[in-house]
Formats: structure tokens, sequence, C-alpha cells
């Protein structure tokens, strides 16, 4: 995102670009079978399983490198997190500050192993368990990015529209507020958007152009994904956001 | 890599799905402006650059879950990894044990900070820094992997014809080894494909279907990469795997 640069188009095009990585993230993940050592291996001496582990180590060199610095980065472990050794970069203030305090990670990550791994992962067992791990955590962020994109776009949504907004916040109705920001109609076309994209990226390409029709993620998977957890969760931070925009 | 099933024909396969893994990495990275202090910030106490000191670090941890002891991966910071601390998978025993010893990686590593990622991404500083040495990291990782993949590669290329391969390799003529293992026309294809896939991975995508003619990530410059590095290294890696085999 380019700094101090969030406008609704702009922040709707980094959504457009966002959808990429994570498809990209689901075909890389899907290369892999279920691995369940991953997820419940005890790693000796720590009561974390092996993708935990991996998770906790690797957040806490990117906090160190600065990541969480940004706005637009949510960590899943974010307690204990160590601070950053790098020369801060001074991101756009665009958020209030109590965007800080809205992470749904805890529930992102239960979505994640409960509701969409199993059903796009093929099963097995190949050996490649921190590889695996490392594949999840990268969706995983991507995922997360997403959803918690809601704070942005919800800001947006705010400076265009003040006076339709603050009624409902001052009345903490959720439920106006969810349906004052809902627009079906976009929703609908994310969704078609990403059935296709799953086609197009997840294809066989050869150089005589023939193609399968075996597409490496099921691309209804992954409007199901949009339609059922990515949309609903990302309308979620944006109510979060709305209730506490005028604290 | 299914367990012990490694033939010429399975390792082509893994080879055509590494080139997308490599073509997305591309187009993460491209994400990103060029964010030179990820290359230039030094860390302090350390005498490391964000990029290395997130990379020394994150190996570190895979190498506790586990990832090196696969023969598929290849560490960029060999020295001093800690051993892993889950119970080891037993990969099938394919290879020799003197490819344990193949490693190129200090020179992939020059080559793409000097040669890749100066032609492929816009100049700019987002502030993303640590985002960016986590996509330079799995980029390296992918082109690392395709390129190491040659020790197999050679040892199914020798399994198939180990008459043609022996008085080489005794002789230790790299020379026509190399010409050997070479196919022009396999390579002609290769390079014709990356650049297709990276149109097909690397276009806009819209629900009504304007592909607009412009894509993330210049697919002369995957076609490129693959003729003037990846394919190249590949077949050093191969020879240099040929000169152990009878070690």
């Amino acid at each position: 995102m380019v700094k101090g640069e969030y406008t609704l188009d702009s922040l709707r095009s980094s959504l457009v670009r966002q959808e990429d990585t994570i498809i990209f993230g689901l075909i890389d993940r899907a290369k892999f079978p279920f691995n369940s050592p991953t997820y419940t291996t005890l790693i000796p001496h720590f009561s974390l399983s092996l993708l935990q582990f991996l998770v906790h180590n690797i957040e806490a060199i990117h906090a160190q490198a600065g990541r969480y610095n940004s706005p637009e980065e949510t960590p899943f472990f974010p307690e204990n997190l160590p601070p950053s050794i790098v020369p801060n970069h001074t991101f756009s203030q665009f958020l209030r500050p109590a965007a800080a305090s809205i992470n749904i990670n805890k529930f992102i990550w239960k979505m994640y192993f409960h509701e969409l791994l199993p059903i796009f992962v093929a099963s097995g067992d190949d050996g490649n368990y921190a590889q695996t791990a490392a594949s999840d955590l990268s969706l995983l962020q991507a995922i997360s990015r997403r959803i918690h994109y809601g704070k942005f776009v919800a800001e947006a949504k705010f400076r265009e529209s003040p006076k339709d907004y603050e009624p409902l916040i001052r009345a903490k109705d959720r439920e106006a507020l969810m349906k004052l920001l809902t627009s079906k109609s976009v929703e609908e076309m994310v969704i078609k958007r990403v059935e296709k994209k799953a086609m197009v990226f997840g294809q066989e390409v050869s150089v005589d152009n023939v193609v399968k029709g075996k597409y490496k993620v099921d691309p209804l998977m992954v409007s199901h994904l949009y339609k059922k957890w990515l949309i609903p969760l990302t309308k979620i931070v944006e109510v979060e956001y709305f209730l506490h925009l005028l604290d």
C-alpha cells in the first residue's frame, strides 16, 4: 500500500491483489498432503505442536524485523512478542488508535484448521512437516491480512459518509451498521472473481495450450471460502472498527 | 514428492509444479517495491542486514522443525544450524550420500540480488521490510529447491543409462557429462512454458474475462531467468552430482 494514500478505490485494488496471494497460497499448501504430524507432534519441552512452535518463533523474528509496526499486519500470538530491533518506518496514520486492539486471529486460526484445511488438502503424509507448517503460516497471514483489512475499509467508508454511520455508531447498533456497510453486488462480484481466478491460476498450463479442466484447488472451494468465511469475517472486523471509531 | 517413487517422469512433473511456485513467488515479491532498507539496514549488535538476520533465524527454526532432514531442501546458511527437535521422518534413500555436500546456495544468493531482483521489482520504499524479506526467502527457497533438484535428475538419468555415464564420470569429463545430460528440446519447452505460465498467472483476471495484456511480472523476464540461470545452474548441480556419484 502506498503510504498515506488509502481510499476506498485503492483499498479495493489491494483486496483484489490479495485474492491472488490467497489463491496462490491455497495452491501452494495443496502441494502437500494433510501431513497430520504437523499438527499433532508435540515439541519436547514445549506444549506446542510443530506448527505452533514454528508460528510462535517466526512471528517473534518478524516482530524483531518490524513486521507488526505496519497497521496492516496482525500477529496470531501477540502475547510476549519481542520489540522491533530495526529503525521504525513511519506508516500513515489512517486508522484510529483503537484499531490496534482488534485482532480476530484466534478465530481465523480455528476456522483454518477445522473448516478450511480438511476440505482442500488431500489426505496423506509425505514427511515435509516444516514446509507444510511454513506454507500454512504464509496462507494464514494472507487470510488474516485480508480480513483485518476491514479496519481500513471501515475507516474509508466512514470518511465517505460520516453522517450515515455516526448515529448507528453512537447507538452501537451492530445490525444496522452491518446492513449499511454491506454491498451485495460487490460481494457477489468478489465471489465470482475468486472462483474464476482459481480456475485460471490453478489450471495445468502447457506450451500447446491444452487446458485439462483439472484444477490444483477446487474453484468452488475458493468461492465458498470467500462467501462463508473471508467476506463475513471482514465485515465483522468492519463493525468492530466502527464501534470503536468514536472512542 | 511421494516417498521412494522418484523416476525421471515423476521428477519432471515435480519440476513443472515447482515452476508454478517460482512464478507465484516472483509475483508475490513484485507486490513490494525494491525496499532497499531490507538489504542495507544493519541489525544492532549483529553484522547482518535485515534480510540476513531474518533468513539466518528462520532457517534455524525450520532446522529445528526438521526441514533439512529432507534431501530436497538445502539451507542458505548451513553453518551452525541447530539439530531437529522433532521425530525424524524416514525419507527415501534415492540419492548417494555425497549429495548432501552439494550446495550452491551462496551462488544463488548472489545471483538473486545482483541479477534477478533489480530487473523484476519496481524502485521505491513502502516500509514493509520484514514482509519483503519473508517474500525474498520463500522465493529463494523455491529457486534453490529447483536448482538442487538437479541431484535427483542426475541420479535418475544415471539409473536409466549407467553405461553412458560411467566412463565420463571416471574420466571426470565435465564437458562430455554436460553434453550428455543436456536435452535442448526439453530446455526449449521449459523456457516457452514458463513464459506462458507467467502470462496466465500474472494477468489481471476479472469476472467478465477482460485480459488487459498487462502482467504482474514480465513473462520475458521469467523465461530469461530460466534460460540464463535456473536451467544452467540445475545442470551444474547435475554435473557436480555425477562427479561424486562413484565416490
